[in-house]
């Protein structure tokens, strides 16, 4: 069976490409999609990305995806500075993870870049614009095959 | 056209009135939407009043009056002290935005008065019960007209 | 009438006994309100569980249960940390609360086991188990009987 | 008798509109006075406006202000950071109080927004101009009159 | 042989129910040791109960506890707040423990409601008055019997 | 020649026994005055008294006592917590100083007690009332005698 | 009957005269009870020292003087920085104290100059040396005299 | 026209020389300013010295010095750590100032060496005595020429 | 010209794969070079590698690389926590660089988990290994061709 | 006369060997005495060991060591952490004294391996189990033979 | 024989005039020690400048400056914030030394601002560029001839 | 083969007896290491003693310990406290190391005596002079032997 990824996207990224591009580019969540889609063809896994503002969607789309995710990328948005719901959900599933970060955070006011969501993941990768999803999807992938 | 106004009560808003009257005094969300209402008549200007202790309805709501609504006034409840995630959904939209609380927050304990949400906001009025959500409707309207 | 209590299990506790048994054991959440149950019956009194990763749902409970609950039993997992909405909640409602803790959270490291929830309830037992749900609904039932 | 109100001005705002007009606007002290002055014509209202860089002029003029108004509208400038003896002054003659700022203080640098006069205040007006003194006047003459 | 439990009452705690009873009620320890007794009776086990305001005898007690008892039950008092000594005698014997305080700690000042001990014992109870000791020893019993 | 003093009462001070009576007691800054004058009657030694709510006049009168006082007793109300240069001038005039407050200032909030001037004085004597400059005046004439 | 007064030399102050001279003089503790008795026969009071290294003991003691004492005069020491089984007591017992240091402690660094023991007395008297301790029986006899 | 300066000495400055010489030296403020009119003949500048213990007069000062004055050399005293009116008061106006400090305020006690007016100053200089406000006069003069 | 680029390795990284294989794996240094060079060769451009324990030595080498390199990724090892020296030269030379980090740092110990040297780079890659700097090679090529 | 020590075991350490194995090791503090006792005997030396769990006595013993003892060898145990009146001993009596303590405290958790007796000793040796209390006297030997 | 100096240049100041003109200008560090030559020349005295990006360089080199140098002048650059080595160094010489800046680090962020080298140093120039440096020689050479 | 052991001395050690011997004493470095070459010819052991103030040579060196050293002991001089590079190659090479400091780092200020090497070394030796090496030494020695 081909190995099948969970995308999720934090609140407020349905916003992407709409609103502020000067922040954040006018590349919107529906091509950053198309784009992983394309690439999950080309490699013959499932990715399914869902994006959503309700933290305790995010929560059982982390529970579900337990039985049948091979791994998660995610974006947690503004979910990444606070919601120890979030990172206990990633805790218990058990299912390798890695958040994604579109813009350099580490390069942004103290406050905001503390996560306490990363400690849960595999890794972060942080300031690679959409790009960075994709990585995060070959880190997986290429584990799995290791 | 007329001017539109989105007026959002944040969680535990709907027990205004009915619990804790010595804190809150008797006045019910109700009666606050009643005069609001009133105020909007006498301006010929359209006030849409919501309620919901979801974090995520809020942020919904406030993505769809990015399309019809002139202004937000906004009274986050406890989101004010951690929710980063409606923060961004009112930095996103960049609808002017004013943030209203009915008691002095700053006169009680020094960690609850840090408010997440201020900084993206046009302004805020606290302690002044439910005439703030009023004066703050006027700041709008007059604004606009100038 | 018999008195009735509302327990509420937060976020992920639905994993229970499913994930991560070397820490929290292998009984399901299932099995304790299964326990529960029996000892309702025993005692002749009713007893509610719900379970969700939503706040909102959370809270939307605790109003509802002022109307009908003589106490309620919350293991609020990580919303315990930052959830100040969930504490205004059972501040408003002013019905008995007892917060549980499976694990003794005090044992863990310095920040998690700081509780927004705590101050507002009546009492917390800390890292007893299953039983600690049973020791709480024993606690508000012979409170009742005094 | 017609109520009467007292406007204090601190520190450094006698340079209003004359001095970094691209952070604070064009319009001068003489401007907003006017306007208030106008203001209390309609209203049939006494207002009376200082202004003053010398701490000890406005602790004084607030104890007198004990025996002939009121209210009292502030904007205690950077006195609003570290003036307990300000502060000290308006808990001390309980005249009601509000507390005006005009531009939004809260997206400024995290320091700076503290206030430590606002805890002794009625409330607090933020980020909506010279309208901000008029909104206070409103909601005490509204205050008296209820 | 029938199973044998240690009751520690720490410093202040003779002065129970004869002092500041508006806060912690007029029952004395005497009394609150008779009702243990009674308990004791009834399920045909041994309790014995100490108090002290020396840290030191305290030490000692739970040292020769190691050889006679299969359990305490320990109100540790202000000692809660800062014996380390007690603490580390707690987790050298090894005898499971369980903190016991009458009234809820964590819904009083920040700084007093950390427990130094609370994380050598398996569980603490707060805040259910002297009904807190005897749920303490039923846990005790009932996981001996387990 | 007799002994001479300088008493200084600094901010609001003048508001004593006519404002908030039910904190500081009915007794008047000028009741408080009538018997320090009193008691150096008696003593044959002189005392000057000072109110001001100005800093810069207390750090003048400081200045001008190291001409003529052999001993300050000083009340420095609000400016105790951050007159940086009221304490320059205790410190650089080098006559010994007492600091008195009415109120025990430790039993309240935990910012307010830091004091700013207490290290550049001899010593400082708290929540006596009144009395409280009485002895700091004893103290300072028993020193000179002995 | 006579007003008697209990005062308190906490852990090392046995050393007092005979060790660090420098810092503390030469009086020993012996030359300061002596003197206290002085002031007490020229007064007609009773007053009784005691000294100890114990923690338990002065607890032991306070609460023994509740039955007897009129009033308490206590220089904790160094238990003034964490014994908070000390205030306990003091709370505890409500006879009226007063805190007394022989030297300036706030002029000393930071973090030993916060008194755990401060905030359930009466006042605190410090930096008059001996004298202290007599001030503090003249407060507390005057005050029993009003 | 001939360049023309402030000098501002903040408060006690006066008191230079006259005390505690070991550790601020025996220079006296009139000798500093003597030295600087000395300076400014031979440069052909004028040089305006002033000194205030009053935080308002300094402010007034600097705002009328906007009118007249080429550059600012400021020694804030004990209001370097806590004037935000001051700090304001020179961002306000605009005009070039340099901080200068007698001794060396880095090598002292921690809290003390933070400035609130250095920000809003073109530079610093510390720890050098008389000569510094001399190097901060030259520092304007030779920018003004640059 | 086909585009050059810099791979710094920090402090201690020579001794990868010798020492802690538990930790950071088997493979060395030279393996990953390896794959570097084989994977510079599959697309036609250069990849210069070095490691140094020396600060100065790779502040010399990033100065250097302004000159030829096209970008740079980064393993600061240890410096990533304190070195401002390195940050200032990156920052400095104004070449895209990447920071890499084999193993997950926001898993382990709080404090090490800063960087100061991320702030200015492009982004972060932590977590993923040896194939966190082919990613980051990967990301510069591809931003350079885009 | 030969040289005389005493060396302190702090509370719980009367455990030592008997409990916890696997942390502190099988060797007991009368194993640890007889080695200390042989090397004395060996040196000519007098070597008094003591245990207590109760800090006041521990206090009492150092005060009589200022009369006999060349120097203290004391394992503080859990006293390291708050005890400022062992500290206060320490300073007091001035006789030579080095802190030991067997596992290597500061590997482990922050909070704990901060002594507050450390600063009064002569030095420290930590993380050498017994051999530790051996080096210790050695160095103070040695010291008076110099 | 004339007076000599050391002008030592930390890291990365090698890059001053041509990387980051808009924030450090275009002046070069060879056009700086060019204007330090000229008035060394005319002066008479001997200035010997040095720039490095190795730490331990800076340090032998101010080891070696005990034996010939008046005075040091020494803009740490980024080991400002971080160097204690090279504090020591400083201190451990006892050349007096004088800190420089060329930008006014005080208007910066708040970490950055610390300096871990000034309190060793005699005093400290920042923000005025490079005549900085030529005022600090200005200064030394100034005491020298006093 | 006999056992050999590494001692490393830290920046600025090289000063040692020459600069600053009121603090450090007049023992030099050479001076210390003749002793230790002593020791270690007395017991047939090897010892290479290294001095430098360059971090990476230190690292170097441990580096190059890992082929032919049993044991480290390292003074790591003001690294302490921030070299993690220094940490990280203690931590790499895994040859059991102590760390020694001369004189009670514990007893200076606040900052300085945290120890960021001191985690990784297997125990410390503070405050004993040139002694604390030779302890060092011969407790590696042992524990080879044992």
């Amino acid at each position: 069976m081909s190995p099948s990824y969970l995308v999720i996207h934090g609140p407020n990224l349905n916003l992407l490409g709409r609103r502020e591009p000067e922040v954040y580019g006018s590349t919107t969540l529906v091509d950053i999609d198309a784009r992983l889609e394309e690439w999950a063809d080309a490699q013959g896994v499932e990715v399914l990305s869902i994006q959503s503002n309700h933290e305790g969607e995010l929560i059982d789309a982390i529970h579900e995806a337990a039985s049948w995710a091979d791994g998660i990328v995610i974006n947690p948005g503004a979910f990444t500075h606070y919601s120890y719901a979030l990172r206990d959900a990633l805790a218990g599933v058990g299912v390798p993870a890695i958040e994604v970060h579109l813009s350099n955070v580490h390069a942004r006011e103290a406050f905001r870049h503390v996560s306490v969501t990363a400690p849960v993941c595999r890794g972060q990768i942080v300031g690679l614009g959409w790009r960075g999803y994709l990585l995060a999807l070959q880190a997986l992938l290429e584990e799995d095959g290791a």
